[in-house]
């Protein structure tokens, strides 16, 4: 892309004002706003100033400066505000599948703003709408304008008080009763309530709501989705039998309203049914077009992962505005000196640089991996009638992917925003700075639409999988996106000997690729390893996997995305496209994130090739 | 101790109510009624009790379940109870002054509680009522009765909007008038505005307040503190001249006011100068104890290590507090399992019992270290009339362990706590759950009294300025509490080579406790190095200092504070007093912190056995 023009240039990034950052800003190797285009691309960056502005326009969106909110208040204000953006329509429909990416941009300027917002519209617009476009079918159509117009509002209720990550084993039922026509959706126990469900505390007119399907005759089909109305839109009064509320506050998030839902044998149409992976006949015999009942569930929560992928994007922006605040703080903020008379501002502090700038190069590269993961899903979903063995791949893929880059991201995001406060001090622990706002709101990214730690059993699987494969005498190892080709040659990546010959020779991101290629490869080989060991010592699958996770399967699964989140960098800026003037501080970056974040696997490298030099050698602790 | 008898065990330790975590608790190896006499002792068991009796008891702690506190409620609730606190007399002077530790056991039974109350009780009582008793002489001393009665309410002015860890650079100033006898107290900026100051915000009527202090001619003696009544104790209206007011909203600890101040030539006796270190004459000169201002700059500052190390006890109650609620829920809560129809606690998953369990450990370890520490600490204290070289020593070493192990306490339980989050699920993220408070209100732990990362520099450079005594051929390298004892024989350790032969036998405290010295010793050697080659290619002492924190001088004094806390419970278990049907457990728990602290070194361990196996070689990276 070239340099912008003088005009863009003034409209889109107008000047910084001038202040005490100035002096640091003066002295910067490149042109911000060349970076800021090349990152962003023009179309995006005219998306988000015009989404800013319409906020900044709107007297809805003016900050409660001064006096605090209640919970009530947020949460009123944030529906309100939800409704508004809404009705300011500030992306239109062939824009997002135009460029996907659209999408993200808007929801992560929502976030911006502020979380509650954000999650409010996407969990009414792309969760619960999504899921009735996805999952449902013709006859559900008709909901849709209503949802564009908010006549309706909705939420999407998985969760059950004692069931979050075994979604599967979710107690709720809705059994089909072919007199009436009528599903009976009826939770067993308080511990089947759903619970946590965003926007069902107060607002929410509408649920999809999952069930265990039960046809005459008391067969269980599995889990399926239908869209259920809870409250009266006029009065928001309860539907008879249905018994909802708020679940209370939260540790963020509090604009929006998670509730609790208990139904009471409520019945419901047969065509409350979202059929796409399953229907009931009018007389009540089950027809699905998936033959393996494991496809079927896994295609019934497939909307999951478009979930985790934004989350991703999330934990980016929070990471971004938590590194943006404590740095320009460290610019300005002088304490101490080399005399009583002179004080240095702390960033010139070698401790307050190594705390902060290496979260600085995880947010680039982390935001890039975020936009390439989330092109890659849209592309995915776009495709999802398409029944090849290159879409299933893909999709395998995507979803280890997904599955894997939530828990990094969203806990370098935790752990970078922690940091980030300390080193602001007292006036980072003052809420009006906001990252305590950001560390509570990014807090749950670790927990929903997947807790991390479980999420991590997901790619590994899928890595422990390709290789069973492949030693079984399958196809090449390969995949769609390949991020697992290079295991293609995993014995004589672990041959290789590691063989810079200076620190210098280091600071460049192809070094640390190259170790996590082998580090990957060494800990798969460890993993597989583990595993079999546990089986052959009498573990069932089941304690076979799970004995497996710590120092193995999970340290597997970190270590593959961060090679993945490196090597995409990586090859970003290094690729003819980038501008030169860009080019020092983009590798920069670049080995920057790639050496610290192989860093936390130093004992690991050095632990490996004490094993080498004692192949027989027991492994025992060293120093 | 002896087992307890069956009357003291029914009264003071009731046995736990039924449910579900009994399975559990009837699987447990040992008594737990013993365990807990064992290691509070009956007294502080009883002490425990009363106070905790006294606030269910009383309808003015009831918590407000249900609906939100707003902060100006929160604030005045905090008030009350701290009011209701002193008149209870929860703790009599005399049984402080008998036994230091129930001082640390009512801050962390109110602290449990609520740590807003704890703090507001600790800010007025001991540390504005402490600095006045400390920093006063007798003319002062009248204010004891109505501090304890409240007719006045105090707090604490040191920091400065623009200065907090720097203290001596801050920019208040009093300037004697001979004429009037007065001194002159003006804040000369808004950046010289008192800020963050606890109490301050709504309720105190004096403060003790530190200023640069100024005689007739114009020259300046350095900080000394002045008690200078702010509000009028009826109206609370400010007093002439002084502007004074709450900071706002802060992360956590809401229910104190954190205030501003800032002071226009405010006119105060010259009896309001705490003339403990320093004092001027009706005429206008200054008088002081001290030759050296340093010291008495020390002296003047001495009240923050009693801060200090109370804070590392109440950072211990906040890992307590969530390992609890963390482990209790693991136990109950159940999720996936072996097939489809049982599920498991998750507390039986390999993962979470590696998340949980070692924070459990350090619980037990930091809380022991903690006492100990309060306890020398306190004795210190009571000599600090005492000028002799051993108690000048001794202040040292308990400068430097305070300084050391307020980060390690803090941050292990800052850690802690977000682990428990994480690992309770979405149910963690419910603010009943109290695992949002817990984290936000030990973060300032982390900056208040001293930055983490600044007070470190306190610990290293004790350490080296030790080594460098010796090196100087000074005498024996030791300590009052012995805790650098070790160091004699440096060059000896680090010859040393690790031989443990098996797995098994390391699963021992003394075997990472061995790891431990060495790994002080290689720190200080290469701090050491690393100071002098800084200082050999031409840097400032101050430069010098400051670019040998990362990997040297930071991670020296963590890892002596670690070693420290490691030898201190590893001693205590070990010892014949134990109970014998404790020792296994306590045993265990200390074996699991030592090699669990000891296992974020291991790259360290491993780097400097290569260098070992190499010694001319190059320090390069390696796999």
């Amino acid at each position: 892309m070239a340099a912008p023009s003088e005009g863009d240039a003034a409209s889109l990034l107008p000047d910084l004002p001038g202040g005490p950052l100035q002096a640091y800003r003066a002295r910067a190797s490149f042109c911000w706003k060349e970076l800021a285009l090349f990152l962003e691309g023009e179309d995006m960056l005219r998306l988000k100033k015009s989404i800013f502005s319409a906020l900044e326009d709107d007297p809805l969106f003016a900050r409660s400066r001064g006096h605090e909110l209640s919970l009530e208040k947020h949460q009123e204000l944030t529906f309100l505000r939800c409704k508004r953006v809404l009705g300011r329509a500030l992306l239109r429909v062939e824009d997002m599948v135009r460029n996907p990416l659209s999408v993200l941009t808007l929801i992560t300027c929502l976030g911006t703003y502020d979380w509650s917002l954000a999650q409010k519209f996407l969990l009414h617009l792309l969760v619960f709408g999504f899921a009735i476009y996805k999952s449902g079918s013709e006859r559900h159509l008709e909901y849709l304008p209503k949802i564009l117009s908010m006549e309706i509002f909705g939420c999407f209720a998985v969760t059950e008080v004692s069931h979050g990550s075994n979604a599967k084993a979710i107690r709720t039922t809705a059994h089909y009763d072919p007199a009436t026509e009528e599903f009976i959706l009826h939770s067993p126990d308080f511990e089947a309530a759903k619970f946590w469900v965003g926007n069902m505390g107060k607002t929410a007119t509408h649920a999809v709501v999952f069930a265990q399907l039960y046809t005459p005759g008391g067969r269980c089909h599995g889990l399926h989705s239908f869209l259920v109305q809870i409250r009266n839109p006029k009065t928001l009064l309860p539907m008879p039998g249905v018994m909802v509320g708020d679940i209370g506050k939260k540790l963020g998030l509090n604009g929006i309203d998670n509730g609790f839902a208990m139904f009471h044998k409520v019945r419901i149409p047969r065509r409350a049914l979202l059929n796409q992976t399953g229907d009931v006949t009018p007389e009540g015999t089950y027809v699905t077009p998936f033959k393996d009942a494991k496809q079927r569930f896994g295609a019934s929560l497939n909307n999951l992962s478009m979930g985790r992928a934004i989350i991703v994007a999330m934990s980016v922006v929070n990471l971004k505005l938590a590194v943006s605040i404590a740095l320009r703080f460290s610019a300005t903020r002088r304490q101490f000196g080399p005399t009583d008379e002179e004080e240095v501002p702390v960033l010139e502090y070698q401790t307050q640089r190594w705390r902060l700038l290496p979260y600085l190069a995880a947010v680039y590269a982390l935001d890039h991996f975020s936009k390439w993961l989330f092109l890659n899903l849209a592309e995915f979903q776009q495709g999802w009638e398409d029944r090849s063995t290159r879409q299933a791949e893909l999709g395998r893929e995507i979803h280890a992917l997904v599955s894997g880059s939530k828990p990094l991201a969203s806990w370098t995001a935790q752990r970078g925003i922690q940091e980030c406060r300390e080193a602001c001090g007292g006036h980072g622990y003052l809420a009006v700075n906001r990252l305590g706002d950001l560390r509570n709101e990014n807090d749950p990214n670790c927990t929903y639409e997947g807790d991390n730690n479980v999420l991590l059993q997901q790619t590994s699987g899928y890595l422990l999988g390709l290789l069973e494969l492949r030693l079984q005498g399958g196809a090449r190892l390969e995949s769609p996106l390949g991020t697992v080709d290079f295991l293609e040659a995993y014995p004589d990546i672990l041959d290789q000997r590691f063989s810079c010959p200076s620190v210098a020779g280091c600071l460049e991101s192809s070094v640390p690729l190259a170790a996590y290629e082998w580090l990957v490869c060494y800990l798969l080989r460890e993993s597989v390893q583990k595993v079999n060991q546990e089986k052959r010592s009498g573990s069932s699958d089941f304690e076979a996997r799970n004995n497996s996770q710590v120092y193995r399967c999970r340290s597997l699964a970190l270590a593959f995305l961060e090679l993945t989140v490196v090597r995409r960098f990586h090859e970003y800026v290094h690729q003819p496209g980038v501008p030169p003037p860009l080019r020092a501080t983009l590798q920069r970056l670049s080995a920057l994130y790639a050496l610290w974040s192989l860093n936390q696997h130093t004992a690991l490298l050095y632990r490996a090739e004490r094993r080498r030099r004692c192949p027989g050698g027991r492994d025992r602790p060293s120093r």
